[in-house]
């Protein structure tokens, strides 16, 4: 993740996917290179998105009975180690604090690439009775997880995240429980980010380092890859018995909890930008934008500013609290104007000038479609709360559209590889082996991105291996 | 900070006040040990009111032009050592990363103490010229200094805090910003916290390591001792210089910026504790409580519960959705809900019963004075909001009428010793040297607090030297 500067300009979709996402950022001023390898700056502008996500996420996580908490950065090694697929997955990617306050330290402590251990060796303590159950903690947080190849957002060094994790009196309850949660997560990004998801199951290879089960929230790019965008995480009893988590149940044996862990993290506003952003810039849904509207003065000359000016701020007072507005009186010209609120994705813009005035309207740009219209001064706020809303669900449409017409089934390794070479995202039958799924993945790059939630038992055979299946998984290649 | 249990029982101040202290949190819920050493897990009874912190300064904070961003936690070490004074200030309190991704790194990373060093290093590439001044950046973020001896909330090796940092064109009008912020704090901590501050400027040898000039807030505490709640920085150019912060003022002349920075943390909820608590366990400010009103159903038999519980409810209904309110429904009996809602702080207690639901009529108890009384179940809603306003007010008039009594005007040594050893905040003439500050502080423990900004300018002799003095400067011995 290397500074590079865009000079404003947007590098086309069609010419270059990934320095298209770059410039898309550097235009829209979300984010920018550090002076840690692999670390970004979050900039206002992309912190304002995350701070939309944190205020509805904990809104809906409060609604299931959630409770928000701080544990510790620092965890001392020998509990990472505890649990062994756990640390087979992050041991790689930890960083490591060795000295502290000028000498060196007893134990090393690693900075949390995920908080399992150090919650669940003190969840033992906090737990007791049927009666202590669920327990149900929330953290925001920052991780750490040194990673390679990193790229704004998608994948850093540091990234913030919200991490669940909980504690149930059963297996059947804590599985639904990381359902439930997915299923939050789903409701998230289509009514909120716009995204349309396709919800599944991670095939065992793909799964959580230390989970039973791993449900994801997949979702398609433009560049028809696919993105993991939220996981939710059946842990079994995996982690209670390594970190000796149990209670008396109601029959007044002792017995083990069950546990679950569940994440969105920054990554998701890579998704954002990924699935509704143009060669114009930024493109943000209103539920995510933090400027919803933005009102351009068109100012001919500087006698008739001040009036001009007025009326535009009487037009945002009249949109009322709901709506989030902001005026643009920077000594500027309009035209510079809607470039820079294009470029940073704000739904929608008012433009007003002295014509305007006289016959007592204005012009409504739209940023998803750039239609324009004329509309009455008056009563504008319903006319703009429409507008929003109508922008909302025609981004959701046109993710959905494209994520429909770029999936397509598949019955043999010809039409897999054509359809994988094509970008699409490929239903197709497969032996249930982690042999098959590395062979796949080594040949064309593909992975099983899940075993979605709605596909239905048949009979089949695997596309490479002709071996027999049951359903159909979602391979795509991936980010 | 080692783990210890109290049992729910609360070690009365007189007896032991940092064991009282210790048995109030661990009686509230609000924090507890961890596996890493000074490190504290913030429970959710705990993060709630860091919630409420971070939702009340959050609007305070953009009211004043300020936006959040996010800065990596890890720091390079060249960095930090850029400005000489802030290195020596925090050089020996850092934790520092050699190892990450199963390899050594090539140069150490420091964890953030404090990010002037990462966030002006990108500064200088965000300033050209006076348009973009002033740069107001604000971040929530955790952050490590090694401390050896630790204590829940008020000093912890990993502590949550916001730091603010600004640029400005010139020394006026950063010095001004930085005395704008202070009392965003001050009138935080009396509106919101009930707790009344002594604003002023830190003297030489205690102001932030690489700053112009130091404010701070300080509060004294239930013991008599200072606590230095939050602090503003004057900066003044000596991180522009170190960090090449420079712009093109209005006579299109090259010259450094001028900076602030600002910051308050999970410490803030220490200062909260120690001010209003009592015997009984935590006492709440109703404005940072995340429930303000507990409403506990009198059960006599089982048969009375549906009716009762359903009395309660409506109760609840009716206080609206600016009161926040729980109807405790446990099953536990309601003597053993007092005590734990006592514990807790929760700043009002309603109790209904047989009797109550006859009579038409509750009981309302409040938690700073423990006064009962009967109120009609009609209209409670401005009864209680009335309630609720008066213990905001009690708690902070309370504070202030202790710090008030416990503030004495010194002429001599003699008085001096005296006043500081009988747990005084003292106001006393100081000959203006480091020299003699230390000799203080060895010889008796006090500090100098703050030079009060109300302090007056008079002619006087220092209490120590007898050397002239232009002011009474406050001492005190602190957390």
């Amino acid at each position: 993740m290397e500074g590079k500067t865009y000079e404003n300009k947007i590098v086309p979709r069609s010419e270059d996917y990934s320095e298209w996402y770059l410039s898309v950022i550097a235009a829209a001023d979300l984010a920018t290179y550090s002076p840690v390898k692999g670390c970004m700056i979050i900039k206002p502008n992309g912190y304002a998105i995350w701070e939309k996500v944190q205020e509805v996420l904990n809104k809906e996580f409060k609604k299931k009975g959630v409770q928000n908490a701080y544990f510790p950065m620092l965890i001392p090694e020998k509990l990472l180690t505890r649990e062994a697929q756990h640390v087979e997955g992050f041991a790689p990617e930890v960083a490591v604090v060795t000295h502290a306050g000028g000498a060196k330290l007893d134990e090393p402590l690693v900075l949390r690439p995920t908080s399992e251990t150090i919650m669940y060796e003190v969840f033992k303590d906090w737990i007791h009775s049927y009666r202590d159950l669920p327990l149900l903690i929330n953290q925001w947080a920052n991780v750490i997880r040194w990673e390679m190849k990193t790229k704004p957002f998608l994948r850093t060094t540091e990234f913030l995240w919200q991490e669940g994790h909980t504690v149930h009196k059963d297996e059947p309850e804590a599985d639904a429980y990381a359902r439930t949660m997915l299923g939050v997560y789903e409701k998230f990004f289509a009514d909120y980010m716009a995204i349309p998801i396709i919800p599944g199951v991670k095939s065992e290879s793909e799964k959580f380092a230390g989970a039973l089960r791993t449900y994801t929230c997949e979702a398609m790019m433009q560049d028809g890859k696919a993105l993991q965008i939220s996981t939710s995480h059946n842990l079994g009893d995996n982690f209670a018995k390594a970190f000796d988590i149990k209670f008396l149940n109601e029959e007044n044996n002792e017995v083990y909890g069950w546990q679950t862990s569940w994440g969105l993290s920054t990554r998701s506003i890579g998704g954002l930008i990924m699935t509704h952003s143009d060669d114009k810039g930024l493109v943000l849904p209103p539920k995510m934008a933090s400027i919803q509207v933005v009102i351009v003065p068109i100012i001919p000359n500087p006698d008739s500013r001040a009036a001009i000016e007025s009326a535009a701020m009487k037009v945002a007072e009249s949109l009322g609290e709901n709506i989030s507005v902001h005026v643009d009186v920077r000594d500027m010209r309009h035209g510079e104007k809607y470039f820079d609120w294009e470029k940073k994705g704000i739904p929608v813009r008012i433009e007003i000038g002295p014509k305007d005035i006289e016959k007592n309207s204005v012009v409504i740009v739209r940023r998803d479609t750039g239609d324009k219209e004329f509309a009455p001064m008056e009563n504008l706020v319903e006319k703009i709360s429409d507008t929003l809303e109508k922008i909302q669900s025609n981004l959701y449409d046109r993710a959905l559209a494209m994520q429909n017409e770029n999936t397509v089934t598949v019955t043999n390794w010809d039409e897999f590889t054509a359809a994988i070479e094509d970008r699409k995202f490929v239903m197709a039958h497969w032996d249930g082996t982690d042999e098959t799924e590395k062979s796949i993945k080594d040949e064309i790059g593909a992975t099983i991105r899940c075993i979605p939630f709605d596909s239905v038992e048949e009979e089949g055979s695997c596309v490479k291996t002709g071996k027999p299946s049951t359903r159909r998984v979602l391979f795509a290649k991936a980010h």
